[in-house]
């Protein structure tokens, strides 16, 4: 099967490239892209007509929780700790196998609305989750989470080998990493066993981090150490880890995260809606950490809308930095995109748009009153494009959704079912 | 003329009325809106069925200046001083009389199509902005902007007179004040001129206060005062005062816009994109202060969409407070209709949903997939609707828009007259 993009604005990400490339053509032979340039005539089974469109790599959502759609505004009038002990853990008690892959039928829907096509998703009853992702075609890191504050370790882990032993190297789109649901809901030992698993199978580790204040103090009473930098030091210094959030940074965290090749998770919106606070990612960046940029679940990110989580993201760095010319929108890009691939270990295969890499490529229009006039093609995309300027996701070589409509899936009964399910759980 | 809008979710913002009322009628005569209840008899010339959809005051944006829809995304990369003085002021010297008709209109056109129906406008050319808000419909409360660091305050004072002379009390929709550039930019002359226009003709003052920190440096030296307060203190006790952005203010300049009366207009993302800060809108609320929402030019806020503005306003205040119950959605959306009418004086006429008001009105769909499942309506429009959700919008009994489509003009001759506009004045 190929498919030829015509006449495209790109922006590619890839390094040393200029930002915008115009009035390109990209061709994509099964999941690899094997051609760019302009004007390309070899023969294709689809042709695309990309004018006046723009054309990015697919987002990297890197840190949800997908199954939480049904959660959407729940948070209302909660502070964090009563939301999940009266609202969201009573409910999740009650979600069935089906409930787990309708609702996370439903985020992945909206991810490739908007542009997503790559996700790194923490939360349990994995398989369904994995289920969704083939049936949508989203490209997924997914773990099953290991803590053991609940004395439920054990149960956990074997989860996580089952799966590994059922999915693993199995679809090209799905993999299989260890999560640790942070370091204040396991101890040392659960922390060295998910360690041991990640080094012995070449895994990530995929771990909440200093989402706030209280989460901090936690981790120090837990490992009686004087800052969570201690415990990054001590034991995450040979695997690949990924943290989501970073908000509630000292100098000994980000010297920690920097000196482990953590990468981080960016989650803007969600920091906000919970009462965290701003992550300090200019610091970050100085410091030479990726970073990443994520959603969170929509519990509290509210959506999975990486061109509002973009937005965010640079505007919050300007106003706390009183700097407008910090976290450029190139930059936040840059962070949606390359950044999230390399979080994951997978820049050889997507994060830009260059021959030889899978093509994972949506097409996005700017034709919405917001977007007019066009002074300026990446800062559009960044301030003033939203998911719903995507038309056309391709994943892995195969086109997911055209003209806004996601294929492989009947979205309306989703929906449907989906307001069931939350009217069911979350009655009190 | 009569409307009847059938078996809405109401979001009328009326005081000590419930957030949401189920399957209620609206029935508007002319520009008045006459019966709220359930299952209203009357005949109408036209009947809109919202099953399904909110209805909701329109938005007040009370901080523009809708000609800068031409220098959207021109911020990349400056300085707020080198990006006025070397793109904007040089670009703005080029803007003929029918470049400010075109770019008024299309930020007419965006302000109608993402829910809002009034403006407080803040710019020059102010009879082409008026010009624009009759032939679109917009409500607008505009202003020929005085200061008089550039020596030319008789010219403004002359042009705000013939304003006054032309236009107040001649059109339902549109109203003449007084502006005042902002302390920096007017010695006492000009603003004691200005407080002497609005005394006489019982008009309101609309003026920039504190938007960064080198402004509150300049009004010290201009005024050799210690504080910013002492100004607000020593002329501003009169008038009815609206005052833009109050980023930058200490206990002095709150207690100040607490006992002049003073409303202010929080422009969260303008104020964060230009690298100002985050305003203390809880500590004004806490000290009684009225605050309003704008958007700002689409120069610095990116656009003129108030949902984007109130979820901004929210979840800022929710993250510096480190507190997810701070600013629910319910205040935020008051903050969006009535507060911006109390800003405006406006209150008695528009702002809310009650009989006897002006039928200022737009109709809300949430059946886009970033709003399912629907658990709460008030957070899903502040948190997940955007201002594409807006089907329908009512301005003073008139639909100006229906099923997306802006009547009485025609927008892609606007976007394109407005790209070529762009092109002209910002080449170098």
């Amino acid at each position: 099967m190929k498919i030829l993009i015509k006449n495209a604005n790109l922006i590619s990400m890839a390094e040393k490239q200029e930002q915008v490339l115009k009035d390109v053509d990209i061709l994509i032979q099964d999941d690899e892209i094997i051609k760019i340039q302009n004007n390309i005539l070899d023969e294709a089974d689809k042709t695309i007509n990309a004018k006046n469109k723009v054309v990015l790599p697919g987002f990297v959502n890197a840190h949800t929780h997908l199954p939480m759609s049904v959660f959407r505004d729940t948070l209302e009038g909660y502070n964090l700790q009563d939301w999940l002990n009266k609202k969201i853990w009573p409910a999740e008690d009650k979600l069935t196998n089906e409930d787990i892959y309708n609702a996370t039928m439903l985020s992945c829907i909206e991810a490739i609305k908007t542009g997503t096509t790559t996700i790194q998703d923490h939360y349990f009853k994995t398989e369904e989750i994995i289920k969704a992702g083939l049936d949508t075609g989203l490209r997924m890191d997914v773990t099953r989470v290991l803590m053991d504050i609940d004395n439920d370790l054990e149960t956990r882990k074997q989860e996580l080998l089952n799966l590994m032993e059922e999915y693993q190297n199995k679809y090209s789109t799905i993999r299989i990493n260890v999560g640790i649901h942070g370091l204040y809901t396991s101890t040392s030992k659960a922390v060295e066993e998910a360690i041991s698993i990640a080094e012995q199978n070449k895994l990530n580790i995929h771990m909440h981090f200093c989402e706030n204040q209280k989460e901090v103090e936690d981790i120090k009473n837990m490992y009686n150490v004087k800052t969570p930098a201690e415990v990054l030091n001590k034991y995450f210094t040979k695997t690949k880890n990924v943290l989501a959030h970073c908000v509630k940074l000292t100098k000994e965290e980000i010297n920690a995260i920097s000196k482990t090749h953590s990468s981080v998770v960016h989650c803007p919106v969600s920091n906000l809606k919970l009462g965290c606070g701003i992550a300090p990612i200019v610091e970050l960046q100085e410091n030479g950490v990726n970073v990443a940029l994520g959603t969170d679940g929509q519990g509290s990110g509210s959506s999975l809308d990486m061109f509002e989580t973009m937005k965010y993201a640079s505007l919050l760095q300007k106003g706390i930095n009183e700097n407008p010319k910090e976290m450029t929108a190139y930059e936040t890009l840059k962070m949606a995109t390359i950044n999230g691939a390399k979080a994951l270990g997978l820049e050889e295969k997507i994060g830009s748009i260059e021959v030889g890499k899978k093509a994972d490529i949506i097409i996005v229009e700017l034709e919405n009153i917001v977007n007019q006039p066009i002074n300026d093609i990446v800062s559009n995309i960044v301030y003033n494009a939203k998911g719903s300027n995507v038309n056309t996701t391709i994943i892995n070589g195969k086109i997911v959704m055209e003209n806004r409509k996601v294929l492989n899936c009947n979205e309306e009964d989703i929906y449907e079912k989906c307001q069931k399910i939350a009217e069911r759980i979350l009655q009190d």
